[in-house]
């Protein structure tokens, strides 16, 4: 079992990163950040005669990077009720990929691996996040992607997750899930 | 009673374009193109001892463009389960917009405004669109901007909105709406 | 294509069936209305030796008039954001009917169907009548029903749903797909 | 702080009542056991000239128990991605006991209490569980009522709860947080 984290923040240190290094404590896990990258947002040519034109920034190298894993840890900040931007440029890509020679089986390849989610929002995330729980569970239905699980924390300012004792022990059981699977 | 429509596309002449045509049909509206424009992620330093430092690119004068009007109307294909990277980029923006000294009172003047969704996907988005709306919906509600009504399309290949009549006549009663107020 | 209507409101001539008579105009359908008869909560007794008691009700009566048919419609007052209890109460009883022996392949045979939801509420029902689209869509998933539409309509006196003129262009919508599958 | 507990499965001992245990652990709470009282579905006779016609069962006994308390815990089996039915049929009535007499200030007093839902399913409760959260939310937005937050397990089987380890620590948390408001 080998993990990735994919990060979605646009911060150092914050409380999304604080959450998910109790859910990561003692494992052996490869950081995707996605704030240090440089991915460009998808330009739909679906349905251009000669395809998507190829790009050229750090995405490819960074779903080498992913694809290498059985599990996926999504962590992002809930900015307005969803993923980060550029988390969710990252992930509008995948539809690029999906018809890239490149990577061919990319579908199928992520239809095998495990995905969980860990969101932090200062707004009423135990509500207001579930249409982003809903979000990733669709589209991890269509990769084939198993939805093993999430982790809803409520934090705004820096520090503030260490407040949220529901989200520390669901943390905490999602480190014992991934240490003994 | 001015309008504003903000484009999430990333290819011109799609589904949602067309579908939005009809909503707009022989009105005068201003056309917000997102991906004509510049606009970088958000970076987080809400909690920084200088706050923002200033971003060189469109976005502001996006806003000034958008903030002259009182309907706001987000047309948005559907990927993967949300409104487009580009568009959530923007969106994004807004929290250091309203510590924006050069816009004062940017969420008391959202706040006034009536908002309206179009957002056109290819798999069954009349109930997999449904997070998105609640996005927007809770979106609006921190805003304080009504949320009017929203559209929802089925589409996928170029063209394919036109088979979608219930799409149409939503599409046709929004223009009415929007006539009439 | 056969139709049954399963009515889930409780008081005569409401804002639902006005709002279904469009989409079942000139049409030959099946009444089913559920305040008419006595249908009572299950008994959780799947777990039991001897699995579910008989109940003496109306209960089986109903399914079979509702069996008999290709298309279900579930028309239904929005009463606290869901279905009206004594809808509840008699999709509840599927359970026990999915047990029952008089009942072989009853699973299978709802499988086979397709079904609509007409939901008519006051408080903002294109928003916060998703969660009961959400609930519904889970309970034909789990049947492997074809989910094939909804209309939500905006009413809370008597006659008001004559007002909304999107629900009465969605239910015209339905009626015509009704007529031509 | 005064606790009621307001229970919706129709089976005793269930996984639900075995969750919840863990939740009022050394607390002395009120239990409303709703499956041991008889409670007739509401009749909307709100448009009537002369309201509605008074109804001869438990229900208003277990409405008075019920506003004693401070906080309430609504405590469900999941049934088909919602409560149960009779649950419902409880809540349906509030619409008639908003229009009582003999309870004024209903809702005024609902909207000072505190809520929580703990809630019990088979079929992924963690996702498929999110549209009854929401319409519970949406119940307790309209009433006043703080929803403080809730509690998904997943089981099916009897004794089932007693290894969704997570559904542990979220009731063992309640009842920290219980116990010291």
């Amino acid at each position: 079992m080998s993990i990735a984290v994919i990060y979605g923040s646009t911060r150092e240190n914050g409380n999304t990163e604080v959450l998910t290094d109790i859910a990561i404590q003692d494992l052996d896990v490869e950081k995707i950040t996605l704030r240090d990258y440089h991915v460009l947002p998808i330009h739909d040519q679906r349905h251009d005669e000669k395809g998507f034109t190829r790009v050229k920034d750090d995405y490819d190298l960074l779903i080498e990077r992913m694809m290498k894993h059985d599990v996926l840890i999504f962590a992002t900040p809930i900015y307005w009720y969803s993923m980060t931007g550029i988390m969710k440029n990252f992930i509008d890509r995948w539809s690029q990929t999906m018809r890239d020679v490149n990577f061919p089986n990319f579908k199928e390849q992520l239809g095998k691996k495990k995905a969980f989610v860990i969101a932090v929002g200062g707004d009423n995330p135990q509500l207001k996040g579930l249409p982003l729980i809903q979000q990733f569970n669709y589209t991890f239905q269509f990769m084939g992607i198993s939805f093993e699980g999430y982790v809803l924390g409520k934090a705004s300012r820096p520090g503030d997750i260490l407040n949220d004792q529901l989200a520390f022990v669901s943390a905490t059981e999602l480190n014992l899930k991934l240490k003994t699977s």
